[in-house]
């Protein structure tokens, strides 16, 4: 493994929640394979769940770990090509990644979409520029198209949960349903692409539902079966996962906030004994009732623990199959 | 120790502040201890001497180390319980913590009070809920109402003139008075609630003096002596402890500016040559006169400085007794 | 060494870049040596190179290393003596630098000129009262008048490259020619100031051009040759240096946005096949042309790389000599 950028990067996704799970249940055994290695946090957006389980991970490996707030603790970046820079930017992306690359040998790289151009947005330009320029393995802490760590840690969890359970007489693939939410802001579509382009390589049964206008962008959800009545998609769920995004095709409009689509007891009613997942921070309430998220069908936080492991394999493969100096 | 809020999860403070001591002699003799344990802190508000002092506190007993400005580096974080979240706050307090504890073995909150509403303030709502859903030990970095590892610091610092000075022909305990100050803000109650709580467990005298209707809450100065009058209380006192705060019964308000209560030489020259404490940071010339801040008596730095050992005694003893995973 | 803040502080340069050298041959050598030691980054202005090089150098020592903003994390410091701290201002510079001290075993601070008042900004009040205060040895992560860590990194390149260079039958020094370029803000005068210091103790033919009005103090450029023509003094360059500065006589003024002098191909090819060299974050087509930056001769990023070895032979030094607590 080079890059961690999408599902792509991941070779045998089966494989590698198996390793996970090793890693899990021996966070401190590759303790050495990260000395005198240094990680960089570089964050353009905030962050709290990747920022922490990011860090533990890599200090489970030995590595040392950099934050940087590059939106507040440094300047403005550029990054169109050719730019005068006789503006605001004080550096061009080129020099920032680059002049990162020389002091980490991994750089994870946060960078949300603005919202406001489908096609800046989809070129992933800030990502794809480090990756460009910085000379080391890039990593992921969420694009403005996707969100390869989450997905990792959402599939090990269906894992953990499926193998777990209590023995039925068919054997059969989960289903699993990742349904669209209301929320009073503008989200990025990055967490729904992403549990889609992991859900369709993974060994599950994948539908998605949302009210129409809400298509997600057909690179990622490609033969995914969509629903757009939610109470028929829900039917024998064995996972429910709730997500509210905006508009790919009107880039970046709320066009429904219809209550009616959180997610209820009533909702979770229909499904088979379901767990619920959400890849935090949720509205509660809008997104999620409480008494879901209070309930015993919630597996939010075992989504949240398993963030550490889905990043410490992927660091522990790159360093063992990359030598970055 | 399991949570650390107030003197009450103390234990026996005499044989705390030995404990301290012997941290303080050999700081490096248990760097195994907390080995792969991670300390996350939660800062909610500004710090310099807690952001550095628990840092150094937990490097010393070899932990890794978060820190996380939630207020700047994530998002607003909902309180109310039942809230429908459509508003401005990303993620509820119950999410927040319970995550954070997914990654950190202990977790150190700093939560101010707003000095708006004094029930609201006074139910330490942040830290509690920390406590409730995070699933690990607690410290508190100044919450709404009290400053624990502050208190410490200040006992072991009394514990070490004290014991260090000239003998005396009469054995005695030491005379403490904590007086009020002006200031030009709005302050907490935390510090002086605090030191009130923890000055009554110990071995000493312990008087405060403030103007009319600065009185604290019964509830951390029960016993103690009140004195209107500056002067008279501070005779032979043999340590002076200067700090504002706003007013609890008239709660966020400030009721006097007088200048004749800043601690000047004058002032410190009825007393039996005390050392001058303050817990910084102090306003030069409105707490405390350069002259006193300056001279021999001031003990401000032995204070700070002891802000490492209050820490690592502490997180010493959760790390020994309890297992957080 | 004691303190690093000047080049007064650096002893033979030539032997202290050779101590660099072998450093970065062997980064992990003296990973002991700084063990259970604190390193404390103060910043009081964005950073990137700084911040992220010398986490790397104290990291390389095995020291911990704490960054505290202290402008965005703490609160506004008062600095003048005397003062009646009754604004805004809630902490003495005496107090924050001595109570760093008591937490840091080396303390790194940035602080930049206001770019106002000219005997001010050069009295470097900051820093000098960090090392009046501390304790504990102070380097500079560039102050208001000069950048030492940036001018060690700048000589450990020229003589990397000068070394590595294709013999020729002629032995002699390295014509290094520092410019001054356009830029649309105001900005100090520390870089060019510290490269002056270093270069005229350096072994190197050094020659400064820039518009009339642009001259430095002298106490910084003393001998220097002085060329008012860029095209003339380029000529036979072995190394061009670029860099933007306000006026020193016209105090914080930019008398001069002149686009001649930009760096571009044809100024290079007046030169002796000339590296360029820039300390980096720099304005691209308006300080150097495209061109010019990802061309062959551009060895901005091996200067970059350099800051960790720069930081890390000082810090290094230090540690071996200066015993602090």
């Amino acid at each position: 493994m080079k890059h961690f950028i999408s599902v792509n990067d991941a070779g045998d996704i089966t494989q590698l929640v198996l390793e996970a799970l090793m890693v899990k249940k021996y966070p401190f055994a590759d303790k050495e394979l990260g000395k005198n290695k240094t990680l960089g946090l570089i964050f353009l957006n905030p962050s709290l769940r990747t920022r922490l389980s990011t860090q533990c991970a890599a200090q489970n490996l030995g590595m040392d770990v950099i934050v940087m707030n590059l939106d507040k603790e440094g300047w403005s970046i550029e990054t169109k090509e050719g730019a005068v820079m006789d503006g605001s930017s004080a550096e061009h992306i080129k020099e920032a990644s680059a002049v990162i690359g020389q002091y980490c040998d991994i750089i994870g790289v946060r960078s949300f979409p603005k919202l406001l151009n489908r096609e800046e947005d989809y070129s992933d330009d800030v990502l794809n520029k480090f990756i460009q320029y910085a000379g080391v393995p890039v990593i992921s802490l969420e694009s403005a198209t996707l969100h390869p760590f989450q997905s990792l840690a959402d599939l090990i969890t269906i894992n953990e949960v499926w193998n777990n359970r209590k023995p039925e007489t068919v054997i059969r693939k989960p289903k699993v349903v990742l349904t669209w939410a209301p929320h009073p802001k503008i989200l990025p579509q990055a967490v729904p692409n992403s549990f889609s382009e992991w859900m369709l390589k993974a060994d599950v049964d994948f539908v998605i539902t949302h009210p129409e206008g809400y298509e997600l962008n057909e690179k990622f959800t490609k033969e995914a079966k969509i629903i757009y009545n939610q109470d028929e998609a829900l039917k024998n769920a064995d996972f429910v996962y709730a997500k509210n995004w905006s508009s790919y095709k009107e880039y970046g409009k709320i066009i429904s906030q219809d209550k009616n689509w959180m997610i209820t007891s009533k909702k979770m009613s229909f499904t088979n004994n379901a767990k619920f997942m959400h890849c935090l921070p949720v509205r509660r309430n809008v997104v999620v009732a409480d008494e879901v998220l209070d309930g015993s069908a919630s597996i939010v936080l075992q989504q949240a623990k398993n963030r550490i492991y889905s990043a410490q394999v992927v660091l522990k493969k790159i360093l063992e199959r990359y030598d970055p100096h």
